[in-house]
């Protein structure tokens, strides 16, 4: 008499393609994984204590849905400090990871009738993010050749349609390494401007950029904040990825209203990880220098080998810790990194998974150990040769 | 020239209104705080042991969207031992807490153009999520006389919309503490197959009953499965409020559905804090036992010493750790128990923050301290009085 309930289309937007070539790796022991965003180091042992520390303090309740206030003052003053531009603790709000961050900025100005437009080669989860809402993913390529990606502002400018309210972009780009300068922020805020988009400004990479200091962030123009929203996560530059802890930074009155949606989301970050966080942003210098000297190293192996291999094209990233290489004639990245997995033990992320523009590369992590980065590399050249032999 | 962006419909939900009032006795030192549903005693020992020991042992990466599957097997386990009915662990999903189990839910039941019933009163945060999606929230109130709260299944019948697509309810509720009784899920499951709704049944307080070992759930209906999804939480039961963590139960299907949304929400729940609740289920059995003698201590005290106060109703609550007395005559709880706060330092949860059926009643919880328990019925007692005369 009564049939099944339906699902909702939410509950139609496929896995992400990473994590099937994750799950494909579980069942491949010895595969090199090399497909996620993720250092192979655990987290360094000073927020490690501060973590175990709060625990044993009863940090263990509830706690503001914004964050502890001696946080937020935290996370703004470095904010402040880092980019040479004023930033208040009431337009912070600590999110339960970069992820929710995301989540957040996309409820609080998209619904169903709305399209975002996003710069792609990107993160497949911001695109998941957007479609969770019931609006739709408009996906823009970056420009690519051997000099790097670039953004393309006339593809930009006629992708826009009456319904389009969001403008999302990483910057430096996962997984293209792509940074915007402060003039392509200058032209991205009078693009939003022009078309009264928001911007939403993912800069979980920031401080893994290798031609200077820090990337730019549109948060720097005073003109744009009214519709910049900065997401942030403490997972890349302090090993914090399983912790769950990331940030938002817009004007104070968005600020309260991502904060209240916190509330019907996740409520808010643990309070031993706020504490954690606290101490990687008090402590942590030394580490975010020594942490970035071992991802210049690393990436320099990832060029200089990669770039000995015939048929694939790379660009040097100026930021983030993966290499993008497109390899020549390659159709198919997903069957193609489902092979690395079976035949060689080798777990990259597809080109396919990150949108529009991304077919035909493949992501390598280089925040690995040395060592398995090298057999990584070896065990590519030899997949990839035998491949290219099939095309 | 360019206008400020706009938020969507999400950003305008308000706020919780216990939030409001938490937000106002931060303001007020020295204030009574019986407003949140949280135990005044941190996490117990030796769940706190595990979470350190486990950061210690380096859980801080990420983990399966659905959470160890060590863990997913011990929940299945513990769920099927308690309510006697089998139990997989595909069909758990461990969630980053109770509210993203119910958000996660929404999302994926729910769609702009739909409606939810919510049975009310009921926790604010279930008819917001409900809202984020863009649906209607549909609220029928409980019955309530000093017997105790009643499901009205001609008021539930009467409104369902050809548009309504889910039921939502708690058992034990919070803030009544009304409880499903097998039979009564019997109905409720045969309602939700006559229209074809999912059922989401919310057990966070299913260990918190006072008139047998654990309250009943639509789970052990196995006709019902396929549309019935569980959430729960490690919160209450073991005092984690602050930890987030909780899961889905459903079948498989859906709960794979339901991992894959997280991704795009929260991702995970910490892997530090997946560990710290499997020692909860592993160890935690005396510990519940201890703390529901504590409970049912003050519960008696609350209604013992609230029913001697006039112009009060109250019900005795079969489960949950809150009394949720009716104030007759009052008509405007938000502004009483601001008035709590400013005038008297107490503070409780208005009962207009849950719902229909909700105003005229305010929740006290009782899982604090015996002492703070009495002084605050006694502050409660002399404001009350002094209340009514303005009546």
């Amino acid at each position: 008499m009564s049939h099944d309930p339906s699902y909702a289309p939410a509950a139609s937007i496929p896995g992400s393609r990473i994590r099937r070539i994750a799950a494909l790796a579980d069942e491949h022991p010895g595969t090199l994984r090399l497909f996620y965003g993720e250092d192979t180091l655990p987290t360094p042992d000073f927020i490690k204590a501060a973590g175990r520390g709060a625990i044993a303090e009863n940090f263990t309740f509830y706690t503001p849905n914004a964050g502890f206030p001696e946080l937020r003052e935290a996370i703004a003053a470095s904010y402040a400090r880092l980019h040479r531009t004023e930033t208040n603790a009431d337009e912070i709000v600590t999110t339960a990871s970069g992820m929710v961050a995301i989540a957040l900025v996309c409820q609080a100005t998209l619904s169903t009738e709305d399209s975002a437009i996003l710069i792609t080669p990107l993160w497949p989860n911001l695109s998941a993010a957007v479609r969770v809402t019931g609006a739709e993913s408009i996906e823009i390529p970056l420009a690519f050749d051997e000099t790097g990606f670039r953004l393309d502002f006339d593809r930009l400018e006629a992708a826009v349609k009456p319904n389009t309210r969001l403008l999302a972009l990483a910057s430096p780009g996962n997984p293209t390494g792509w940074t915007a300068s402060h003039d392509d922020w200058e032209r991205i805020v009078s693009f939003c401007e022009r078309h009264d988009l928001w911007l939403l400004a993912d800069g979980v990479y920031e401080r893994l950029v290798f031609d200077r200091e820090i990337a730019p962030s549109p948060w720097e123009i005073a003109d744009a904040r009214k519709r910049t929203i900065v997401t942030q996560s403490f997972s890349k530059t302090y090993r914090m990825t399983g912790w769950r802890i990331g940030y938002t930074i817009a004007l104070a009155e968005t600020a309260n209203r991502l904060k209240t949606l916190q509330e019907f989301v996740v409520s808010h970050a643990a309070g031993f990880t706020q504490r954690a966080a606290l101490a990687a942003l008090e402590h942590g210098e030394a580490f975010v220098a020594e942490s970035k000297l071992r991802y210049e190293k690393h990436r320099r192996i990832a060029i200089d080998r990669l770039r000995k291999i015939p048929g694939l094209v790379l660009a040097e990233p100026p930021g983030s810790f993966y290499v993008f290489p497109r390899l020549e004639g390659l159709t198919d990245s997903f069957a193609f990194c489902r092979g690395l997995v079976v035949e060689h033990r080798l777990g990259v992320a597809p080109g396919s998974a990150f949108g529009a523009g991304g077919e035909g590369h493949v992501r390598l992590c280089f925040a690995v150990d040395e060592n398995v980065l090298r057999e990584a590399i070896d065990r590519f050249e030899v997949a990839w040769n035998e491949y290219r032999r099939t095309l």
